[in-house]
């Protein structure tokens, strides 16, 4: 089964994606932020965030989408690009029949660290020692979009073997059908 | 010079559409909503609201479309899939090439009644006095939007009367290429 995770943002917007056999320990695939300018026009921002999210689900064809659930810790103001980034990546989701989940931050934090308070390095460190990787992906908003896709792994996809075994089948039977 | 406005919200998402030639009254063309099911999945709604803003923009063919800005005034889970709402139909209007302008509800209430504390009621008596109309639009969300239409060709096109000559010129241009 394969997840990709969105850190949703204006600004930069996490991609991470991360693939797990049953049985098997999760592997990193890809991870990466679509940048878009601060001073650009909010639209073309918000255009230029569908294509990069739109680009990255048909390259890397995940089963299934996870993005991070916005919450109103800041003001409006500054947390609506978030929520719009969100909703972009959602809608995406359901242009391509990809079913999407959202987990909030803590949930992600728990689900990776142990702990819902952990701060961005333990997140980073422990995405690090989870996929046996060198170092955290980078900027630390593809490391949070790792960790979600890790998170949708545990939470969702791979807490249900069946799902799991059945998106691996799929996906070996697609990858054979292009290899004939 | 053809406005479309916009009355974002995710059960019911109002469509209006104005057009005024300079030095004429504002005419009504269109106004309506697109509805999504209450008890859908939010991305399914999210991509009902986006096909329904394109079909509209394409049909209608808009100089430029006006989008009411959300407000925190409710929490923030009820208000988050107005803000999203909102997002795409900025995302269709960069997507389509077309001009896009926030106004809150205060100026639109002020640039149709006089009043930024009109109510629904006052702003769809002057709605159908300023168009000449029989009867308000319905649902109110249509009716704000052919509103927040009107506060833009106000506001914004027609107070600059040269982009209003333009874009009434272009539009001509284009019919009479439509009628050979």
């Amino acid at each position: 089964m394969r997840v990709l995770g969105v850190d949703p943002g204006l600004t930069r917007c996490g991609i991470g994606v991360v693939e797990q056999v049953p049985g098997r320990k999760p592997v990193f695939v890809a991870a990466g932020v679509v940048r878009t300018p601060m001073n650009g026009a909010h639209e073309q921002r918000l255009l230029a965030i569908e294509q990069g999210i739109t680009q990255a689900v048909e390259f890397y064809q995940p089963d299934a989408i996870a993005v991070e659930r916005a919450f109103a810790q800041q003001n409006l103001h500054s947390v609506a690009g978030t929520i719009q980034a969100a909703g972009i990546a959602m809608l995406v989701a359901a242009r391509l029949g990809i079913p999407v989940t959202l987990h909030t931050p803590t949930e992600v934090k728990a689900a990776v660290t142990g702990s819902g308070r952990a701060d961005k390095a333990q997140i980073g460190a422990m995405v690090v020692r989870i996929l046996g990787l060198t170092e955290a992906p980078k900027p630390a908003d593809a490391a949070d979009a790792v960790a979600l896709a890790l998170c949708h792994l545990w939470r969702g996809g791979a807490t249900s073997k069946y799902a799991l075994l059945e998106a691996t089948m799929k996906r070996q039977q697609q990858q054979g059908k292009v290899a004939k």
